[in-house]
């Protein structure tokens, strides 16, 4: 009987091979997580992806509560005005930016810009909220949607608008500010791998791929099974650039009057594509059990006579599985038919199925089919208790495969023709002689970027791998093509 | 000892009595619930205000999905071409539209408007996913920020933009849509009731008062401390009207066309403004406590050698409170008197402030303070196993205070003279004639409205209270001003 329940071949997915792009829409969209909005660019994000979103606000706002900070709300508009304080920053993103001019009827006297990040409108705060060294440190975080106009928008990676969280804080010293920057980026990494199973590079963005005002912004980076990268999350050290910009200064304790430090850092929808895209198949996605919107489906086959035992005994592991902690769902839906919902909660990535019959009832037992591939008979009353540890396998394993993936697509280059090789497939590790100049030019000719200096590499010195002068950084950078 | 560290007479908050609104603000901003914004109608949610919306959203949250709902976000840009495929919807929100008309450095072909609210956007996607009976019902909510342009703004009861959640519901049958439409407000007044502490009315809105685009709109209704109405949550029936201007149709299941029947609902930060100004008083704030960001404060009081000992006593008694599920601050800040702490705590108002000095300590107790004024000595053994049942009867104290004030403040009235004066002090329980050039009359005149026809008035029949031709919808109608 089960034979010809087994998984079809999921149709409506281009292979991952044949087209990965559209491998990620047919996805993303078969999947139910998202979907195109009428309007260009933005996305709606559908009850299963927001499910997700969901669980990774849920671990991340828990996170950022347990490192001290706040979160409270500023407003979606901010004075045209405000950006042009900070001449960076209105020069990063005056091209992006969707301005409203009409409103309540009337032409505005001063055009509103949604925002696309808030470090202008923080600020302007923080000079009315901050005046002695008792309202400091300020730790605040806000989860919010963010507006930047997008001229090549994909769904998750590039939206005109998206959600995320950004954490704007001021300090009293440079130490601080730095500590914290470098404390937000660990705090993303962590969230990353143990959490979405995503192994990722800590590092440095080079000076051409900064936020526009920040003294150094630090990433976290990862790759995508088609050896491209993704910015996965990113904290910056502001230094005191804002705080000159809109004259946020305190008293020290011995009076003195100082500008504040700050640091701003944030994670948007795009975490979800890098989930989608580390992990996915070409049978659909693969979710991480810890952010899983469903860690468990049961799936009751039955005909006629034998569906309400089958479907009460399903309800009543629904029910332990339930209580044991376990994000479970009973697929009791009777105009489907099993082999239909196999394929759906493939697609939908879902970590484990429990396949229950009238013969596994008699026998007592279930069939547990793992989304990584195992198939396996359980004993009934053995499941729920081993179900935590299941899925904590189902993470270890995953993350290892990802890991596995990562160490076969990165490579230490020191020829550029190699280098041009590489970079087609995944990351190249390469010496670079700190040029900005030269930078452009291995962007030019390769589309591959510095996607950073790693924290981790060790310390040596070589030829830049495109003009072979003496190479800068002390180590070797990761360079690749990225969304 | 404890004599000089009684609490102060509120400085810097007008009374009540003397100026409603002045108070509104001095509480809102002196509690740091909420600041201004430098653009104008647009507020700033601080920290603690929006701690206090995460417990509204916690709480809203879970009664949503255990009633079947799943959150979803959609766009905050609409075409401004969706609304206006509605007649009444349009003439309702666009005296109120912000327009985007330009991005990405060009003039858009067709404006967008920042979404006012999404039931356009909605209707629109679900042309798409709703083909058959087996796509419905669709039970969405979203949590969003939304832009009303407002003339005359104030801090969570009016603002430009505002933080709500707006649920969207597609049906197969009108009955089942009338069924969700009364479900989600007796869901609203239960929250209001059992996690606020605000008695609120349930009942229709006239034509008039309706929601644009609505066959009827019913609403929970709530008494402020200076007898006016706010309307804190509504609930509406949208009939057929979205279903039709959108085109909104599926196949049942003997392969019949026919258009779906829907509902929307939305409850906004409004619901805050509700809590201040049913439970506040001269000292500040009362938070009910199922909602309060700390429920009990504990101040400990201490001068030079005595600290260590009672701040280290303090700290195991957070300790001991946390881990009985009590929201608990311990405020050891050495820069701020006991005195200084106590107002603090009684303008943000928390529940419970416990006093903890070294004689305290000797004699193995504490002094605990109740918001609502009693003051008691516990012993610090028994202080934790007390808390919650303390908490649950603080709640109900507090449900009942709001009932007592609100029944001392709502008046049967037969007399238009005297309906001008009881709406200058409260609700006005009146017969109206059901015609709406009346009852604008009356608006015009008292600047009362129908707050609504409440569900559970008594069946009676009379005379208009204005015009005295004979009443329509067969009970009395609540009227107050209204904020």
């Amino acid at each position: 009987m089960q034979g010809i329940l087994e998984p079809m071949a999921r149709k409506g997915i281009t292979p991952q091979s044949t087209d990965f792009s559209e491998w990620f829409q047919d996805v993303v969209q078969g999947a139910e997580l998202a979907d195109h909005s009428p309007v260009r660019g933005s996305m709606i994000i559908r009850p299963y992806g927001y499910a997700l979103w969901e669980n990774v606000q849920k671990n991340l706002d828990r996170m950022l509560k347990d490192t001290g900070h706040q979160n409270a709300y500023f407003p979606l508009f901010i004075p045209l005005s405000f950006l042009q304080k900070e001449a960076e920053h209105v020069e990063g993103f005056a091209p992006e930016l969707a301005i409203v001019t009409h409103a309540g009827g009337e032409e505005l006297e001063e055009p509103l810009v949604v925002r696309p990040t808030s470090e202008t409108m923080i600020g302007y705060m923080w000079t009315k909220w901050i005046q002695s060294y008792r309202d400091l440190p300020q730790l605040l975080n806000q989860w919010a949607n963010v507006v930047r106009w997008e001229l090549r928008p994909r769904l998750f990676l590039r939206t005109t608008e998206f959600l995320w969280q950004e954490g704007h804080t001021a300090h009293a010293t440079q130490r601080e500010a730095e500590e914290e920057t470098r404390r937000m980026l660990s705090l993303y990494a962590k969230l990353a791998r143990d959490y979405a199973a995503l192994p990722v590079w800590e590092g440095l963005k080079t000076e051409s791929e900064k936020f526009a005002g920040a003294e150094y912004t630090t990433t976290i980076e990862g790759i995508m099974r088609d050896g491209k990268a993704l910015q996965v999350g990113t904290s910056h050290f502001l230094g005191q650039n804002f705080a000159k910009a809109f004259g946020i200064s305190f008293q020290d304790k011995n009076s003195k009057n100082s500008f504040v430090w700050t640091t701003s850092w944030g994670l948007s929808t795009r975490f979800i594509g890098a989930i989608i895209m580390t992990h996915g198949d070409n049978q659909g996605l693969i979710m991480p059990p810890r952010l899983a919107p469903i860690q468990t489906v049961i799936v009751p086959i039955y005909k006629g006579e034998t569906r309400e035992a089958v479907v009460s005994a399903a309800g009543g592991l629904r029910d332990e599985l339930h209580a044991a902690g376990v994000r479970v769902y009973l697929d009791d839906r009777d105009q489907y038919s099993p082999g239909y919902k196999f394929n759906e909660w493939e697609l939908k990535g879902v970590p484990f199925r429990v396949e229950l019959g009238p013969r596994d009832l008699e026998q007592g037992q279930v069939v547990l089919k793992s989304r990584l591939g195992e198939r396996e008979t359980v004993a009934l009353s053995a499941l729920t208790t081993g179900m935590q540890e299941r899925l904590a396998a189902f993470h270890q394993a995953l993350y290892a495969r990802a890991l596995d993936y990562r160490d076969r697509h990165v490579w230490a280059v020191d020829n550029y023709q190699t280098f041009k090789a590489r970079i087609e497939e995944g990351f190249a590790e390469a010496f670079h002689c700190g040029d900005s100049v030269c930078e452009q030019g291995i962007k030019d000719e390769t589309k591959a970027t510095i996607r950073c200096i790693p924290f981790s590499g060790t310390e040596a010195e070589g030829e830049c791998v495109r003009c072979g002068r003496k190479s800068a950084h002390g180590k070797r950078l990761l360079f690749a093509k990225a969304y």
